[in-house]
């Protein structure tokens, strides 16, 4: 059985995109045999040696199932039932995961902020954590911060911003999360190492995305702290996250750092996004919403030339009105990049 | 990389299994190009149409990533935080998931029973729920009941006594919930249809086992209650259970019902165990714990002799003092079952 | 033992307030031998019948310990834990209840919008559930409105913008919910009935405030949807707010409402700010910050000025740099009005 | 407004009782004018220094609406949502709060016990401690043990014994909680001090009632383990138990305790319930349940002669179909006693 080939190039999202061949080779080659259960198997034990010397601190993994699981149960992991999360007002944690942010802290309370170019400001941050109601006991008390690196539009932290806001945080005794669930395409972007953009810069806990990059069904908390490993490890098998076969999904994040491949799977795509976000900012009437710093291209088009592009059957999410996002996968290519500029320039020329 | 290869045979666990070929196959095979995520792709829209052909009626499917989650969330599906789920004391929901079905429900309550061989006897739960508080604002309402097909022990319900336990659950409004972790062994065991030992006995939802019989990472829920289904499906974004590569995990679900695949697995792992336990029988200072109707095989038998079991380097599992649990599995071969039966005589023998 | 008796009047909050004679004496008339437990004593059951008549329709009265646990009840009988609940950015329920409505709910969402004068506006909330992502499974789904009379600032929705709410929720499937803390403030001030600026304006469960104007430990939620009442019950005896001794609740309930003393109590304290506000707005540098509709006063003046009657001893609530709260009771005197006027009148000139 | 005058006594429960005439005068001289709110009234802060020298040692003290409420949220206060807790299978947080340990510590498992005279056992207690899965995580894991003193049943806990399960609580790191919903009950039996029957025998947080014996509406939480008083602070807040006018619960807490009340009316109780019990025994076909040592007599008697007792209208709480209990109070009578052994030999002896 297979998908229906598409006529068209499809920029909807990187969660459509395959497994890379690499992971899935891994896959295969780790089914041998019986093996230990929940995570005390060879290639789960390898993982963190693995994402230790990456990462080049002490390092515990959990593999998950989902980006949602590895944000709301980082986030358990360090807030209280009475605490709350700062985050920038359009985080995925916020506007996308159902409420299991809320759900898995007890009913903890996310204060979203607004911040150019989708992320937080280390001005904004520092005001609203000197505003909070600091052991007022009918108020969530501040416990964590969210930053999501690249960002729900593709834009990316600096690492000085990164670590101006890890310094607010530990300032205030709060931690510092990541939501990496394009983490990769933001390293590829910066060139720095994955300590660099992390622990270094102050953060504690991190989301390791890899499904949306080339993985199956493989995201990760990496722990930095390593005081949350404890009620971590508790929380995640309460929560359904232990897997059983623990060594498939290590295989497959095994592979995904093996010889960076993650970093060139992310550079492939935020180099047609790139492409596709300078083609598409050339033509008239198209407006880049957030710079293309990673595999995300958000512009802004007339309704009336989305309504064109979505009757054609491309592939795409539309955010708004007049507002559409394309997203580039490392299984893109420039070829399917072009087609879609020149799909856009008709739609806007309305032929 | 390897697990290095065991010298002894390995029965500690279905869970350390490989993935059967043909499913590992199907997912190599589903890895073509670019697909819907988080359910919209041909192989997920695929699932329920076969599992409804299945289970002759029409149910709904939801891939989850462990056992645990689909308890946990079946039952929160159908009981309200002030409600009680009634279960066998030895229960997996009971003894062994952290607490995830207190946690998921929003705080109910297990209530656990007694009963001969790990099953709930029909009439201790016409008892127990007579005895209920039925209206009384300060007890837990019951709100289902949850037995476990092959039970925790390898035993398993006979057909009638499902109807006689729906019967009575449905009497009292109550739903049935069938953990179903290994649905499959029940199923070659008791030779009958998948809708005879489900919801034409009363079950109104299945945790459908997988993972402990071939398959990756994909176990189910299945619906067959309706009402049940949009509240699951905010429930499983929100818990971090909706797989956005959701065709993975269809693909493995449909290999493994594709030409009765699952019972054939589970015929062997069965007739192992039945080999396995026959032979122990037979020994000396032996004696089984619960009759071998699936793929475990309880026995009791001297501590001294499961000492020396144990310092030989034969995995199994040990669960008191004198007993301990043999698991056969799909891959499991007559001459590991057999020499297990001689390591045992020969431990016990102290020889 | 005796509070010091202060020098200056204090304006800080209703929650200052001692309790009135009328309720007092209640208090003392229930305590005569012994009474059923739990509300099936004769004050308890004549507090349905006396509320059913006092609004006009058959409703269910629970008094509970706080308006914190009369909210986030309210709000968790009618709201899933995947559910949305809409509301004012300055909402108690929002501001000042330290997560209670998450968690009690289950971890809800609340979604706070901006409104004129501290209110939801129509327009503005029938646009949000345009928006709102209904059936999108990543997204908490609309359950409730939430509006507060009289509003954290003490305004007022007329009838007409309250049925305009309500007809907007009712039309999605949403409850209506409002926040009573200062009910009878706000009714003293429209002059309806009870039953004007609630169910017939499409309200279906009231935190009805009475501790703030009078009673010394009884705010209550008074029920008009009957589908709510039965989860709510179980709710209630969980969250440990079904009191044994449930006559003295309820006897305070019944003597707050005998005679319309809580209109006659309400309309002091309203008649009291009004004077107030009058007062301070004729002062030079003084700014109203909101209409003064109920008892309520907030004003905005220079912050030397603020700094100058704090240091004075005056009991006020300070909201930011340069507004502050006056609350009046009661128990307000119109000198005390008077002397207020003349306090801040002499901060701003700096004598 | 009055209830009907019983013409039979009344011995259904402590919480039909009346409020004693020094606690409701103390309620009548705390209404004197404004006072501060949430706490910070004169009356609140000699609360917890009358509760230290009371205790000889610094105790903090949270008033509370509710038994429910103190325990579900002391637990709270001491379990993490994975943890369990250990409780005699009869305990009331077990059996008649709907769940509210659940609940409010996010889902811990309560783990019931046997024990003669429904009580702990220490040897049981060491030998489950010792069972418990430590470290597994798919297991609950044990936090805090809970005792109630006096227990459901009336019976009480030596001193020693408290002591011995603090020891084997603390050795494991375990905190101990103490019911104490009559807690003067058992303190008036063991003639000690209430230090030497918490904190010195290990108990490191305390439901302690005062409603049942006395008080209108004042529970309440202390707190020996300074640690847990901050988080604690905040839970009650956002479970709506954090009273505006705290004054009125503290000034009936201050009366309480005054010149030994709280003792004296206890005693009262238990003699009543002493001559009760003793001239109960003394009838044939009458069988004492457990001893008599605080204000509760639980007998097994014919289960005709309980129809024919409730058929009179005596007041009292069947428990089972031969077994009936009755209460005793601060307000009840030796007559009344007399009159109920009366009733019950003439319905023992059929006429």
């Amino acid at each position: 059985m297979n998908e229906a080939t598409p006529t068209l190039p499809n920029f909807r999202s990187d969660n459509v995109a395959p497994v890379s061949p690499e992971i899935l080779r891994a896959i295969a080659e780790a089914n041998c045999g019986p093996a230990a259960a929940y995570g005390d198997d060879d290639y789960s034990k390898l993982l963190n040696a693995r994402f230790s010397e990456l990462f080049e601190t002490e390092v515990t993994v959990f593999p998950v199932s989902t980006g949602t699981a590895a944000n709301a149960l980082s986030l358990a992991s360090c807030v209280r039932p009475y605490g709350a999360i700062y985050c920038h007002e359009e985080a995925h944690i916020h506007t996308a995961e159902g409420g299991a942010a809320e759900a898995f802290t007890g009913g903890a309370k996310l204060v979203a902020m607004s911040g150019r170019n989708f992320r937080i400001e280390p001005p904004s941050l520092r005001e609203a954590l000197g505003r909070a109601a600091w052991g007022v006991r009918n108020r969530s008390q501040p416990d964590a911060v969210s930053i999501t690196q690249a960002s729900e539009y593709g834009t990316i932290y600096p690492l000085a911003e990164i670590a101006e806001i890890g310094a607010i945080a530990h300032d205030r005794n709060l931690a510092l999360h990541m939501d990496g669930a394009r983490f990769a395409n933001a390293l590829a972007r910066l060139g720095c190492s994955p300590a660099d953009m992390t622990w270094r810069a102050g953060v504690d806990i991190l989301s390791f995305g890899a499904t949306k990059n080339g993985a199956m069904s493989a995201d990760a908390i990496v722990v930095f702290d390593q005081d949350l490993v404890e009620p971590l490890s508790y929380r995640l098998r309460r929560a359904g996250q232990t897997f059983s076969k623990m060594r498939f999904a290590a295989a497959q994040l095994l592979a995904y750092v093996e010889d960076r491949l993650y970093l060139r799977l992310a550079a492939k795509a935020n180099a047609i996004a790139t492409r596709l976000g300078a083609g598409l900012a050339t033509l008239p009437d198209v407006r880049l919403v957030a710079p293309v710093e990673a595999n995300l291209v958000f512009v802004n088009l007339p309704a009336l030339a989305i309504d064109r592009l979505a009757a054609n059957g491309l592939q795409f999410a539309r955010r708004g009105q007049e507002v559409i996002r394309f997203v580039a996968r490392f299984d893109s290519t420039e070829q399917e990049a072009d087609e879609v500029i020149a799909l856009v320039h008709r739609a806007i020329s309305g032929s």
